[in-house]
């Protein structure tokens, strides 16, 4: 690659670090954007620090957010009385993505993890328990992974949670929707037999 | 995904601008951006604009340098009395690739092309002519393509530089190393024959 000019190259080299992106594809995109319009290069490289500079965690859900409060939890059509804990913003992307849930959300920053020395100081537990002591939310539906530290973690969260004034419920696991029977893993199966429900 | 607040929407829209990368794969590069280390990302926008900022003509050759004189130009140890003329610096960068070629480049940023309205004045002919007016190039190795604008370029190429002193040839044509003979098209085989060589 020497045979080219030290700032394409030093663009390549640092679009290489993206994630997917070979020294191929970076060698293409390089060679895009030198052709590309100034102004789009501009909003390119302007649009990265943007991000940096701007997102920030909500205050009251911990999401990612441009402002002190994000737009879900400042939206006034939204339901604050329903909150979904999940443990990261691509949780909360994926259910919003899926549609349906009206509610606000929690996101955790993470699981328990002894192992990891990651305790319920280390995630954000209290302040989940402070907004829900700060009234207002009538059910908190626990959206951990389904995961050994997502499962300890909704037990955790559960027992401190059935100590004040709020409905706790569970996000059902069990049979993927147009998923074959005979292809579900065991523990899944039995799960899903467990919590059956009424018709 | 409108959940997305505004600054990882807007690097979201600027990334998926790039040829190869789509809506997803734009949406996986933004969150890595986003927790990426803040030196990483601003050297990425950096280089961006430094791209844009320093990424000019060498005044020799005519291919992308970051100073006036490119780096192979400016080269003591390559062979100022040879030079390849080709149409685009993609085609020097594969030249440089294979290896093998110790000399100049001209690159000329297009073909004749009538009826494009490409003349031989929109392309750098005249300065290749005065380069070699100048002194000091002995053989100029005709690179354009084998289609037929290359081929006419490289015609017209021969005609204008056969009144100066140096030697013109042209890059050969024929079978691919490796390839089968008889998959190779009937015009490249007959190029092939005709431009047989002695061994």
């Amino acid at each position: 690659m020497s045979h080219y000019p030290r700032s394409i190259l030093d663009l390549i080299g640092n679009l290489s670090k993206l994630p997917g992106i070979g020294e191929k594809t970076a060698e293409r995109l390089a060679m895009h954007i030198l052709n590309a319009p100034e102004k789009e290069a501009q909003a390119l490289s302007g649009s990265i620090l943007q991000l940096k500079e701007k997102i920030r965690l909500c205050q009251q859900c911990f999401g990612l957010s441009d402002a002190d409060i994000c737009r879900i939890c400042s939206d006034p059509n939204r339901d604050g009385t329903l909150v979904c804990v999940v443990e990261q913003p691509a949780e909360m992307v994926a259910i919003e993505r899926a549609g349906g849930y009206n509610g606000q959300y929690h996101i955790l920053q993470g699981t328990l993890s002894p192992i990891n020395g990651i305790g319920p100081d280390e995630i954000r537990i209290r302040e989940l328990l402070a907004r829900v002591r700060g009234g207002g939310v009538q059910e908190i539906v626990i959206a951990t992974g389904t995961g050994l530290e997502g499962e300890a973690t909704a037990a955790y969260l559960a027992k401190c949670l059935g100590e004040l004034p709020v409905r706790v419920t569970r996000i059902a696991s069990g049979v993927p929707i147009g998923g074959d029977l005979k292809y579900v893993d065991g523990v899944t199966l039995r799960r899903a037999m467990e919590t059956r429900h009424g018709l």
